[in-house]
């Protein structure tokens, strides 16, 4: 169900069986000594692959890059302004509504894209009235998560490169990720942090916000298993 | 050389040996019923590949979104307008040179992303002096192609799905071809195509412009090697 | 302080003594039956007031409207859209900056203000370096509310015209605040208000999301005073 | 009739009576020794709610901020651009489209936010086709004032902090004034600032242009009655 | 000293010697039986010449579309937007700055184009401090008309097609006068035209207002000279 | 049959017979020694005529400013973006739409104008269904100028002030040419220039593309002749 190894005329056949389009997306951002830059885009791409199957969609090429102004400037950084990454978002959603998909769910790997990809979604929700349009960031996961997860978040809305991010990756890429290298650096993100700009090089030095060496396989999937039956549900909903 | 598969600690080292990035884009859109709709992509994409291996240079994730205007109504095509493409590319431009990079090759699979990739250079031209901007399109390929191709070309400027790209495919991503359902379809592109905004459908039913049939791997190697050959000329030459 | 009531020659002596410039910001919104439209504006302007008194600032005239998506089709509701806003938002802090002012505040009195408000800030941390700038939405409140509130919340993120909001405006504006019609109403809010746009008119027909009636001064103080002094606190800081 | 200070059951029932909403627009900008920063917003705020009372009708918050291009850089004035400030009414204007109101006010205090209101309801006129859009800036005062004026006006089209202004604030927000600061300071206006762009402190160090000593309540009180009456009876007007 | 009609060389050598350029701006508007759509082109042009002969100047070629927003709907008239406007000046003004010239005179044919002039200009203040930029619209003009008119002006801002731009016509391009169709067409504009967006065909049905058959080179030549008198003083004075 | 020398009286009636509008698109650029500045205006303009006549067609002014980021350091370059140059094209278009016109056709003497011209085509395609848009810079000219041409072209895409070039403007604006000054000037138009953002002061001083001084009267007629037919055909076939 990857759309784009498909070829058109299979597409025009296939799309009156499956409405449902899911976009990966990511971002090229540092992920500490452990995680390759990629890491948002594997997590959104394999996640997206998952809810494909429990819903029977295709997934979209993952857009990989993203919003990432609080690390830009950290080695890797690749950074797309809120404007540029809601106006191509716009677009492909437009396109996906005149080729008759009524379903647009895009899957977020990274925080930072929430706001470009919900104002994206309020223009769809003007444009193409019959379109629902989803902006999932693993649904769920803040109760799962703490029933898991061995040290406290050091922040309460994001995490990054950390025992719960790494667990995601040992679950959904492994391949891509070196325990070795894995490191406890605990930051002492300032409360300013939460309101002012605060680029993160002021708090850490690796773009680790955690204990990345407590990540496990078990504690990945028993979170993303649960972000995929929740976003299985409010696809599958009729409200 | 993956840039997402490499973590932002060996980037930072590595930088300073090769500051080379490449993007490949392409497009999701309709070719044919034997190629997929993310052949641009897999093209730009393997393409590049083969280019960083000869320069030594980074390969950025794939842009999988163009601009594909002219057959933006067929099944399974995916529209991004020159703009949303522009302010996207500027945007990856201005943190690669954030980060030190040099050169900034983009490897394009397909011909509707050149305005837009040739004014995101030019913005780039003028934000970034020490950064070298390159839109690649084949380079050399029109002459190479005349030398190999049996049928002739349908247009002067645009070629699809068809003897030539098929054979690109062959070369470079096989896998994803079916010569079992390659058809010959040679159209009649009226003249105001080129003068008046004219959507592909007006002359085609399948995307597909010319004899497909006709592809084989070798001639795809013999023009995809002499572009291969001028972008690393021209990546390396100092001018 | 308030900025507007003083004349060119005052500030102009006054600004080497105080340069920090606070600016309410609120909206024209629905809230229930008991509250007016204007209840963020009044909270975000006597907000304020307080909180200059406290670190000898400036209180600019307050912006009365905002971004107020999810109610816009209330009775009463004034939306402006986040580009809008923060572009407005932009100009101001140009002026500030120009001015010779060194902290910018933002006291924000509605939540759906918070994307533009951080974009704006961010804009302005690349255009006027030497400028701090502020946007505050109660600074620490989730703690606070929860120590006080004999209701639970009816969402994680956001509250409105409930248990809380109306504690806070009787403690900051009583006068504006009709008890005899404050309501419960507890709404039912779906999963998926999380993840795609949801006009809040489909689960809740008065704009209450709780039980207004248990709403009292003491609760309302015992949160503001404590956010006001986390800003004091803010500001003050030398980071 | 303070829209925000009514609740939004309050304004569903009587929007029924009256469709007309008045919006005072001014600015924060340098007025002399003996006038404030917000004279603009204080003379169109109570200018409005006296229109209000003739016409019955809704007076919205007042807009604080204006384009004040010329005196920007004297001490206070906070400038926003001309695009910035149509935005933001045409989003006004289009909420209260959709609320129901049949006639948008603009009660405008300051000569130069007049661009922004003319070009933001041309945009309206065209989107909101069955609701009329007026902007004021005291209509008819240019005859009334040249009948109660004792010293000859500066400019013929501008007039600021002078005995025409002073005297508006004496008649309508006498609180704000103070005389024993006014003076006379006459400006010698070079003739290109009619057609090149021209900060006014290349002509006035106190932005008063003219003598605002000779203001009196009673002239104020001339002019602005016969603006009202001129108001009153555009918007009653039916054509 | 036309400017398009130099070549390069000559331009990179004369240039040393004026560093004066003229714009002349008009318009594609209805003009009533008598005159012709381009008039204000004609008049923008022939002033622009004369002009130029006084104070040496280059006269670049005419921009002949302007904003005719309250007559676009009559036959022939062609609208440009304000923002389309204002942008295309700010680009031609930034090139003259580069090129090394000093003064960017713009001599408008038609008073609508204003307000995307005197943008323009601001713009152009900023960014090439050292060019001064002009917009002019016959400066002097009122007065002047004052004297030798015989018919009382329709409007105290605006004329159109009448005694006066008729006048001018005779002056400057009487080939494109036809007098056995000039009429008497004085127009009852309504006190709403100012305070509301007002097509004239509200108003006027022949786009004359006034009294066209009263015009008389002599008038034109009248206010013409002393408009050109008080553009040449703006230029060459030194401030 | 110019537009803008016809009145408004006259183009309401003669735009039943005639429902085609030809816009002549040229530049202010650098045109070597012997050609003007305006080269490509006089061009456009000229050619427009005789297009005109051939197909009954209304000719609008001359649009006088194009895109000319190549020569726009050379002496008497303007430079528009291209951003700038299609909103102004648009707007000219959508008026036209409105007027009832059903052919509008860009006549283009500028290369440097063909993205512009094509997006605006591409716009008004969408917003003016009825309406066809041409965009046409010498229709045929490619085989037509091999056939007369003495020199090899120094570049497969771009001509300029060369042989052919020099051409056109002997048989269509003879008297602006200056033969005496032609020069042979054979650049070595480096390969990057089509791969990367290269001024033309990289491998030209002149702005001469090749050898002027072959050009011929008949050269140029044979091919505009051609051009004409083709444009003429274009303009009257049905599709």
């Amino acid at each position: 169900m990857q759309f784009q190894y498909q070829n058109s005329f299979e597409v025009k056949d296939s799309i009156h069986k499956s409405k449902i389009a899911i976009l990966p997306i990511g971002a090229v951002e540092a992920h500490g000594p452990h995680l390759p830059l990629g890491t948002d885009n594997l997590l959104a791409e394999r996640l997206s692959e998952k809810l494909a199957e429990r819903v029977n969609a295709f997934v979209l090429p993952t857009l990989p890059y993203g919003q990432v102004w609080s690390l830009r400037n950290f080695p890797g950084s690749i950074n797309i302004s809120n404007d540029s990454l809601m106006n191509f978002l716009v677009d492909i959603g437009e396109s996906l509504y005149k080729q008759g998909f009524t379903t647009f769910a895009m899957v977020n790997g990274h925080l930072g894209n929430g706001p470009a990809l919900k104002d994206a979604a309020r223009v769809l929700f003007e444009n193409c009235p019959e379109m629902r349009v989803f902006y999932f960031f693993y649904p769920g996961m803040n109760k799962a998560a703490a029933e898991v997860r061995e040290t406290k978040s050091s922040h309460n809305t994001y995490f990054h490169a950390c025992e719960i991010e790494t667990s995601y990756m040992l679950y959904l890429a492994p391949e891509h990720v070196d325990m070795d290298k894995a490191i406890t650096d605990i930051p002492d993100i300032p409360i300013h942090a939460d309101v002012t700009p605060t680029p993160w090089k002021e708090f850490t030095q690796t773009a680790v916000l955690g204990d990345a060496k407590l990540a496990t396989e078990e504690k990945g999937k028993y979170i993303i298993d649960i972000a995929i039956e929740n976003m299985a549900k409010l696809i599958n909903s009729k409200y």
